[in-house]
């Protein structure tokens, strides 16, 4: 038995409360060195059953997923009386039985089962600790809105220096082209005929940027944008049309224009301000360089290099309060559904319990997605965020499928090994973002290959999580790394794809009416062919084939359910169907 | 490779701060697999350096412990700019050579490094988020004190049915002997003079039992052991010898004569306690068995199944504020140092989180000790509990030693992987119990043979970690599980064994001599000799052989510091020395 490759680890992803009295038990061996994983559980001080009629017993763990290297082993369980001692007996394939338990792993002996000789403990099953996502997310498709591009609704807000609007130029970095609220409003209906049920929107509130990243008011939706009327009516108006809103909180770092960064280069370590960040050295002050936003030598800290994103100290308790009050304005007073955390990981986790709580507290079942791009248990385990910008789940489609940098097994193999680093109830509410204004476009990505493009979103549209669509992609917009992928728009009818906005469109439903399928069933890998570019797999009663390959894939269904084959009903040239 | 065993992660006790700016970094992988393994590290912004001084480096690891399954390794490294990606280059034995990033593990390319494909990350280095211990801890040698068994000081407190102070007499459950405060002030020079410098007292508030364990008031001295101003006398005579008070909070339960519960089982779910507690199913009541601690079909959650200890509900806000109010009270009021938390795995994670701010709130630090008894990374992350009670460590040293139920080497990997459960600092305050009120003495567990009691709490002394004298084994004292591990006190010379008296002196002395040395050197395993039962290890200066085999084991020393040895200076027989 490969005993090193062997892993759990007790109150994490490998062991959870999965309902308020379903637990969920985890166990990793070496792949295909296992035969058998039985759980003993039981209740810790009736293990032998003398005074109840729930003593121990067992049940054997089934093979969730595998990568390269390992099983991964799963078994539901519960105990009456909510609380549970366990420990593991694993046989390999050659008859080796060995005892896993807390304290390491023991040749087999009947008495280290029978006394419970160091077993793992959930010691209550508290619901209060429990990992818990509102029930809506798992039914919501997102759309994000980069509110400088994606409409002009009303040009008395125009800036001076705004550009006139065209999809087809690249912005440059510090370009204005004049899109706001109003404009949003004006396109609700392209939004509800497209079938999407939530819109991130990227900040809105006063700053000096085009993207507003570096807020200069927590509390002030951005002039250029519009004012607090016209935003309210714009949440108003979408919650009418069944759709959640997501705002964007920038609590890392604040803008260098604002009061409280501008008091303290004016009055340094003597502003009341001095210790809402972290200044190394006074006095506060950086080299300029070429770059806008890179500084030499800074004495504070900032996001990334930029001096003018100075990081807040968020340990501070006055900063903690301003930002605490922030999130609950927006909640209680205009009703938001969601908060989107920018560069969330930097922020020390004691503030984000604290937001958890004061948002909780605001309003019932709120989601907080949190900006991270690798992985986050740290973050996942029911007292901070309900999920994260799931780069890292989306990167390895687009590494496997599109770049093919690495082969499909070492996609599966990648995205396996991302499910099992949550619980299953945090993998149905991950954002999954296959592009977004940190991005290139998918469709630049994929080299404007349109069916290559639809292939990747089907597939991104059938993994567990929720998808997220960036604004402009159901037109095919194209765009580099940022700002190219920040262009206007397009709403001209030239400019737009209509075949790919009816190929989203077809999309959205899809994943709206299988919600519950793509958000419940196991994800089963079927068919992993690398040689011919072909990957199938199911989830529950949905069968899907990908051929990226050139050769055809042939199949059986009963119903064809979505698909762009266009070689007839059982044979599926490069391209994806999904079918019954 | 054995590439299944590779593990790491990311902000645990894999990958944290040890100080304001060192992180330590630890890797896993098979033993006696890996050949090398090479940290690459450096700013998340600036991985190759263009704008600053900092660009990413590289440093090997080195391996740490192992166990019989794995190798650890570990790097001790900063970053200027406080933020670090990170990723390992690995080779085997046979010369593969991988790269193990957050996705996953590749074969290695030069890219994956130059360009951090996939790098773990340590976003920023929060000071607030690290996991710290109040340094007066690592120098600290404990006392338990059971009081009603410690001394009896004033006899004008005895109850009617208290039974003659005998220290040879085995108690029964419900039995009385007057022990109270008031004797252990009378006793503080035996403590002074065995050089102990913390006292840990099982509960002193108002309770029905001997053990106190079933709080019924929570802000009162039991009138058994006396009041609050000779409490105040005791704890400041303690601190004028420089000894630290800990007291034991019992907040998984409360007593059934509490006015709460009483409350509770009189007005049933129109009782306004009704929410503290989780009663299942109205009204609250059990069948009663022939053990008073065992109750059948109880229709509320209790602690084990004994009706007479109804489970707190601490997810209820009030019972929340009451119980956070009790612990700041002690400290404030009477300046206590430290809370031993009783089943404090029973409580949930928001509780302790919310009990760690109140204390941290309330004096500087403060010390909080978890009763745990299995694995405990959730609660000490840093926003919970300083320690646990490490019966999980002391217990293999037990099997190992005494009953020689497992191996030494199996000792030996037991306690590495212990080690490993946890970041250095945790190590450095954990609480060494090798007996107490909850197991058999140490001196019954080892059948009697004083010498190897006395080697078995050398070599506990030896390890990271502070130990903790069970009252009464500095004599000797023998009993067997509770109640009869809670003998009255030996204070006649004729029941106490002075031999045993000077080696607990005498270690204690040594103890914390050497603190430092014992808190921050690495534990170097030298010989793990199971044939003839030999264990050598190091301690930076300090050097220890362990023989419980039938032949002596020979040693060069310049300084024989502590030892049991009777056969000549550099022979040892079945016993221990701790020389230079």
């Amino acid at each position: 038995m490969n005993k090193a490759a062997i892993y759990h680890r007790p109150e994490s992803e490998f062991a959870y409360l999965y309902t308020k009295d379903l637990v969920h038990i985890r166990l990793k061996g070496a792949v295909n060195d296992i035969e058998s994983a039985e759980l003993f559980y039981g209740d810790p001080y009736n293990w032998i059953s003398n005074y109840t009629a729930w003593g121990s017993q067992s049940i054997q763990l089934e093979k969730l997923v595998s990568t390269i290297e390992s099983d991964y082993f799963e078994a539901e369980v519960t105990v009456p009386t909510k609380r549970m001692d366990y420990l593991f007996v694993i046989t390999d394939k050659n008859g080796e039985k060995v005892v896993y338990n807390d304290l390491g792993i023991f040749p087999y002996e009947e008495d280290f089962v029978t006394k419970k000789y160091g077993a793992f403990r959930l010691p209550y099953f508290h619901e209060t600790d429990r990992f818990k996502a509102p029930a809506w997310v798992k039914d919501t498709v997102w759309y994000q809105i980069f509110p400088e591009r994606f409409a002009n609704g009303d040009p008395s807000l125009n800036r001076k220096d705004v550009k006139p609007w065209d999809p087809t130029e690249s912005p440059e970095r510090q370009d204005f082209y004049g899109g706001d609220l109003q404009g949003v409003i004006d396109h609700l209906d392209h939004l509800t005929d497209l079938g999407i049920n939530g819109i991130y929107f990227t900040p809105v509130f006063k700053a000096f940027s085009n993207h507003k990243y570096d807020t200069e008011d927590y509390l002030e939706i951005d002039p250029d944008f519009g004012d607090k009327v016209v935003f309210k009516k714009l949440i108003d108006a979408a919650h009418e049309r069944g759709i959640k809103v997501m705002l964007d909180a920038v609590f890392n770092h604040i803008g260098d224009m604002s009061d409280e960064w501008q008091d303290v280069l004016k009055n340094q370590e003597k502003s009341k301000y001095a210790d809402w960040f972290h200044v190394n050295q006074w006095p506060a002050t950086y080299t300029k360089t070429d770059d806008f936003e890179v500084a030499e030598n800074p004495t504070y800290d900032t996001f990334a290099f930029t001096p003018h994103m100075p990081k807040l100290n968020t340990a501070n308790k006055e900063v903690q309060e301003y930002l605490l009050k922030i999130a609950e304005y927006w909640i209680k007073e205009f009703d938001i559904d969601a908060w989107r955390l920018d560069v969330a990981d930097e922020v020390d986790h004691a503030f984000w319990k604290k937001f958890r709580t004061t948002c909780d507290s605001a309003k019932n079942d709120f989601y907080i997605l949190g900006e991270i791009w690798h992985s986050s248990q740290p973050w996942l385990a029911g007292d901070e965020f309900s999920a994260v910008m799931n780069y890292a789940y989306t990167e390895s489609i687009k590494d496997g499928l599109i770049d093919r940098k690495i082969s499909l097994e070492q996609m599966v193999s990648n995205i396996n090994n991302q499910l099992m680093l949550y619980r299953k109830q945090t993998n149905q509410v991950m954002f999954n973002v296959l592009d977004s204004h940190d991005t290139a476009r998918i469709l630049t990505v994929a080299k404007n290959n349109k069916n290559l493009m639809k292939l990747v979103q089907a597939f991104t549209y059938l993994q567990p999580g929720v998808p997220c669509i960036y604004y402009g992609d159901e037109y095919a917009l194209t765009g580099g790394m940022d700002p190219d992928c920040r262009k206007c728009m397009p709403w001209e009818p030239e400019n737009q794809d209509e075949n790919m906005y009816q190929f989203f469109k077809e999309l959205v439903a899809f994943r709206r009416k299988y919600a519950n399928v793509l958000s419940d069933s196991p994800l089963n890998w079927k068919i992993i062919d690398d040689k011919n570019g072909i990957v199938k797999f199911e989830r529950g009663e949905l069968k899907a084939i990908f051929n990226i390959g050139e050769r055809a894939a042939y199949f059986v269904a009963d119903d064809v359910i979505f698909s762009n084959l266009v070689d007839g009903k059982n044979v599926l040239q490069y391209g994806f169907v999904i079918y019954k």
